[in-house]
């Protein structure tokens, strides 16, 4: 699945708003960029989590969308023609003897850069899992935090667990093929649209599915990572037993770096550290912007975002034009026209 | 001429993009906020030397003129109700026993404040004097950079030094009251409009203007501060003595800290060194952001000067709010509705 490698100025990593606005300002230093994101559009949580937000605090907008901040960003970002690989992730990055980084994603995109900005914002959102002992020994064999075919559940005896909406319709939906479902929630009400959590409880009066609450989970059993039964429990420490095949926690998405732990970058509570007069890590030639990296003094606002970009260009810029001076100008003697 | 003492929470001295900002930083925080600046109206150079000057790196906007995103900065500040005190320079900055700092401006109004902000850009802008031996004794006696009123200089013998609009424009409305005016200029080519120009070579031909061309000023002759003779001298040492009342320098402005300078705040060059982490001076509740502070790593950019107006806003709160914590929050997550 490996493809020919591609070749960059600078590799971003993440196209949120940050991002984006570095692709800007390394385009306004001549330097060509590759972006990728492991969602499939631009703007990252800005359009995956809140598009219609208003955001108060982009300096020169009293109130903008989050959308339409990322409209705007892709116009400002155009004229450089950065190229995007979406709908990936960046799995590996290497250094390569020439000194170029090596990167590679999830679905084999190869791309070398003299430089990469890692402008991942809060990371890779992993699961929240939840505290139970041995948790990893199952995850990927019968403890799963999403569903890739619902067909994989034909038969099963499968326990969702949350009171949230991918739960409920979760659970609805396996009703159809799985043998039997439990649904485990701490509480006795769903988080949910109220007709589906009618549905629920009308496919509860049946066979095909019970509603086990409130209890919580309280521990696995089986083995070679099959599970056999998940126990449950109430805040009173009344204790069942389920049996089951399948395990389905549906806790929501934490931050989380992801791939990117594994790098050697300096980190601190899942934040990269970084030189705040460069925005680099400890690695050189890796920096680090927006909400993922973290100094003494460090705001999480997309603005000042916005300004590591523009610092971690400048920081660049003699990576890739080891033998040009950049002659350093003001805000208002540059700029490209934008048609 | 003091006037009542105005108190406030934050004092920002400069109503350009970046104090502007900073007032609605700080309003985000709770914080009111007091504005000097030495112009007529907000907005700094942005709307005093190039309001329709297109900006191509504020983010999230693709081209912008600098008065339109003066406009908008205006706008986003207006729910804190800034209180502006325009056409005035600080001309004092003193710590009361009680830790306030007191401005004191040239118009006599007084502000205590719990913290100061310094966003005067480049300063106070001014004249770019010539190097003539001894020539403080005759500044603002004989020697003016600028002209306040023409009949000052009737009957006088005026000598008028520079190139540009100012020196040409000068040289024709004074030649209309003054005994004798001499225009001095290193080139003997004028950068001015080609009409004013040709008036000033028709004038020449008469005995009220001569055009002292290619010297420059050499020396001044005089005592007590007045002059009475100007010494000019070409690039091959050739001189001339042209018998003169007073000099007029049009060189142009020139960047100064001005009164700051005496504020015994640390600085480089003419800039006012800051902690990065906090945009904090040397003066615990002094701060500097924009175009005036310097720290390793800074980029003269108007976003530049945003993100510190943030950061310099959070380093403040604990100073107005000692027993109040501030629980930070996301950029989407705060901000106020503007009508």
């Amino acid at each position: 699945m490996t493809k020919d490698i591609q070749t960059t100025d600078v590799a971003i990593i993440g196209a949120g708003p940050v991002g984006l606005f570095a692709v800007f300002e390394c385009g306004m230093l001549k330097m060509r960029c590759h972006v990728i994101d492991s969602l499939e559009g631009i703007g990252g949580q800005c359009t995956a989590l809140y598009p219609e937000k208003p955001i108060y605090d982009i300096p020169g907008y009293p109130c903008v969308h989050a959308a339409e901040l990322i409209d705007q960003l892709e116009i400002q970002a155009a004229p450089f023609d950065p190229v995007f690989h979406l709908d990936q992730q960046v799995d590996g990055l290497t250094r390569r003897e020439d000194g170029q980084w090596l990167l590679q994603t999830s679905k084999g995109t190869r791309i070398a850069a003299r430089a990469v900005v890692i402008a991942a914002g809060a990371g890779a959102f992993g699961p929240n899992r939840p505290p139970l002992e041995g948790l990893k020994d199952y995850e990927g064999k019968s403890v799963f935090y999403m569903v890739r075919r619902r067909e994989d559940m034909r038969g099963k005896r499968v326990v969702v667990a949350g009171g949230g909406d991918s739960a409920v319709d979760w659970a609805l939906s396996l009703a159809e093929v799985a043998e039997k479902v439990y649904v485990v929630h701490r509480r006795d009400r769903f988080r949910a649209a109220p007709e589906s959590v009618d549905r629920l409880h009308a496919l509860a009066e049946t066979d095909k599915l019970d509603l086990v609450v409130p209890y919580q989970l309280s521990g696995l059993e089986g083995s070679d990572g099959q599970l056999s039964a998940v126990r449950v429990s109430t805040l009173d420490g009344e204790e069942r037993v389920l049996e089951a095949d399948v395990l389905l926690p549906f806790y929501g998405l934490l931050p989380s770096l992801g791939p990117i732990a594994d790098w050697g970058l300096s980190a601190e509570r899942n934040h990269i550290l970084v030189d705040p007069a460069s925005s680099e890590t400890n690695h050189p030639g890796i920096f680090a912007i927006g909400d993922i990296s973290t100094y003494k003094g460090k705001l999480k606002l997309i603005l000042t975002g916005f300004s590591e970009a523009a610092m971690a260009a400048h920081a660049i810029h003699p990576l890739v034009y080891p033998d040009r001076e950049l002659h350093f100008e003001y805000s208002t003697s540059k700029g490209v026209p934008v048609s």
